[in-house]
């Protein structure tokens, strides 16, 4: 799906910021570059030096002389803009613009069929009405109103970002079976039995230490499951309390 | 809410890279920024230059020689970090975390309670493992696979960005503040401060119980971290944990 996605530099003037896109645009999946007319050369040193490995990317842009040429293949056109000009225009955000990708691009049930570009500005001037009024809709990026200087190649990344966000998230809607705390975790959870087992030697051993009064048992025994219930324990978590709790028991006096 | 969310940079070595922090925060109105030995002068020329406006954001952040003193106001600590290490650590996506800031730090519905550290570790090296078992969790910007070099500043945008996501995102949805876990809490969240005495306590107390050899660690003590630190633990509970574990130590033979 992030194949489909073009990311177009409009009148980009320093090489430096053509590199930083590469790079941006790399680490979140994106590969198809395109710039109309540049105003320096962005295939060359500076370029390819702050790329930083993301080269391959500016090898394989395209440079153009007009926006159309650059656009006419896509289904979905989206400007980068800040807040709108004279003529408002329909504005999302770019969590917004994440989530409508993939049914953007995948139209159909079978092969993907949508081509969305992402236009960017020039770096002093951003885009012109007249390429504001080519897009479909525009993506403004919710930065801090009192500083909202974010650089071309930041203001690429968190777009880029948001898109694959939206790949993830269309793809993860499927299974993520064998995750636990978002991780493939080490150990397998706790039987239940097991930890009210736990909670039985807990009781004891607080009992015979004399911290924990039965018959004035206040709240302390919810607490204490309410703290380990929500964390929930994996198996060996409950071996080495049970094994802490018994390395006590060998010195407090027995019941 | 934004204002208590610290950005701690950990063994920075390039001062282009402090700046470039300084203004990726900046651009979403992030401001307080900590350095935890940084590996260059972190407040000068080249980082000046590269903040590009920022430069207040440099001026007043601080620099520490440990991380301790960095986190022990804060209520939730969390290290971006790759994908896991040998001990698996409950671990976000960026999303996720912005999703759950408002009610991390508006826990009550008058004043913000909360304060939020994320750490960002070294260029070459990343965060160490004892930094990443400071932590309550772990978040992962899910980069393609095949090249995931976001520098430290892209690391800082795509972060940042999700931060104000979600304040606007509560700010906009108006309540769900006193919230933890889903309700009304009754007690606050334990700082971070208070943990790490427990965990000096605890394992103290597993040493005169003859369970905790320090000679041969194992993972022992990462696998307390990573239990207690996942249960976010509230301010009582670390008050009865402690109180527990004296009342084993009256027991046990002192060191």
């Amino acid at each position: 799906m992030l194949d489909r996605i073009r990311i177009i530099l409009l009148g980009t003037s320093h090489p430096g910021n053509a590199g930083g896109a590469a790079r941006a645009m790399k680490t979140m999946g994106l590969s198809d570059l395109v710039f109309v007319n540049p105003r320096c050369e962005p295939v060359e040193g500076e370029a390819i030096a702050r790329s930083s490995g993301a080269e391959d990317i500016l090898h394989q842009s395209r440079t153009l002389d007009n926006l159309d040429d650059a656009i006419g293949d896509c289904t979905l056109v989206v400007g980068c803009s800040a807040r709108s000009r004279t003529l408002p225009w329909p504005m999302i955000s770019p969590r917004e613009l994440s989530t409508r990708l993939p049914r953007e691009i995948m139209r159909d049930e079978g092969e993907p069929q949508g081509r969305v570009a992402i236009l960017f500005g020039r770096e002093d001037s951003g885009l012109t009405n007249d390429e504001l009024q080519r897009c479909h809709l525009h993506v403004h990026i919710q930065a801090n109103p009192e500083y909202s200087s974010l650089n071309l190649a930041a203001a690429i990344q968190v777009i880029s970002y948001e898109c694959r966000q939206g790949m993830l998230a269309a793809e993860t809607s499927a299974d993520s079976d064998s995750e636990y705390f978002g991780v493939a975790w080490d150990r397998p959870p706790a039987a239940q039995e097991d930890v009210e087992r736990l909670f039985v030697h807990l009781e004891q051993s607080m009992i015979r230490s004399g911290f924990h009064d039965p018959a004035m048992p206040r709240q302390l025994m919810a607490r204490m499951r309410r703290m380990l219930m929500r964390t929930r324990l994996d198996d060996m978590e409950v071996n080495i309390l049970r094994g802490m709790l018994s390395s006590f028991d060998k010195f407090t006096p027995p019941r």
